[in-house]
């Protein structure tokens, strides 16, 4: 038994960094280029049928701190949660058109929001802690956006309907793309 | 001479108010609808020949605090001057090619700077404080570009050529498309 042994341990001795060396090349810059082609970026629904995310320039795969953006196309019929953040956020429309659910958080809850029609062309930003949701109402084309943050990566309240209290909204950190590279913060030992 | 002195001091009275608004309107989110057509919002070159820049969300037009996105396109031969900023800034090309040079900040001065070709449905960001131009080095085509910076209004320092120490450039803030309605911020009396 020896033998065996022997060649398992030295394979797990050798494949240890290989195996550290991909997920570190996923979740970091170093190796990347400046300029990237954004179709060869990473692109997934994250379980959420009928969409494609790609994060363009990220905190958590680019190393940036202060803004992130993301592409992101929804096919007809899907749409985001129901929810809030307290980071800024813009969109610019790319293609397609859709509707934007707004709702202020000066209330308990929700309540009906405002409807916004939003189309190829148009930018809109999302009032801080406001409660929103973006649905591409438009059973004929996709709805792609470029969508801008602040203060990454973004902590999502999410909520079941519109009638929902605020502090029932519930916390869902890390985000769904930023699951696989999220690390928790090392805390100081002193 | 009181009858059109009279009519004068009233027209005078009147439109006062009509074009604080105008004023107003332009340089305030108060109005303006949540959506916006990108293709009805302010666009001009602010002196720079080959530009046209339009602030699709900013600070000083609609009152974002955190990020700020810009519609650049630079015609063939047009580019940025050469500087720097100490704000994060991310590209999205839309459309054209061009070159991008970027030179680190480590030195006394920037140096030669690396060239790097950019292309439609490219990204890239530059390294906080890193020397950079933005050049449509393509003879035949526009080259288009979305620009997110983060911590607005911009404060850039501009540097004549890539040899000038880091000390010598030139702060120009506000920048030439803030100018219009930067307003200084008012000192706490206290």
């Amino acid at each position: 038994m020896t033998g065996p042994c022997f060649i398992s341990f030295f394979l797990l001795f050798n494949l240890l960094p290989f195996f550290q060396t991909l997920e570190a090349s996923h979740c970091s810059i170093k190796g990347l280029p400046l300029v990237r082609n954004i179709a060869d970026l990473p692109q997934d629904n994250y379980g959420r049928g009928g969409l494609s995310h790609i994060t363009v320039a990220g905190s958590l795969l680019h190393g940036l701190k202060e803004v992130e953006v993301w592409l992101q196309t929804f096919a007809p019929g899907s749409r985001t949660p129901i929810h809030r953040h307290s980071c800024e956020e813009v969109f610019v429309v790319l293609k397609g058109s859709g509707t934007l659910y707004l709702a202020s958080s000066s209330n308990k809850y929700p309540g009906k929001p405002e409807e916004h029609f939003i189309f190829s062309n148009s930018t809109f930003h999302i009032p801080v802690n406001d409660v929103h949701q973006v649905w591409n109402t438009n059973e004929h084309e996709d709805l792609q956006m470029l969508v801008i943050i602040s203060r990454p990566p973004i902590k999502v309240f999410i909520y079941e309907d519109w009638l929902m209290p605020h502090t029932a909204a519930k916390l869902k950190f890390p985000y769904y793309w930023d699951e696989q590279c999220f690390q928790v913060p090392q805390k100081d030992e002193l």
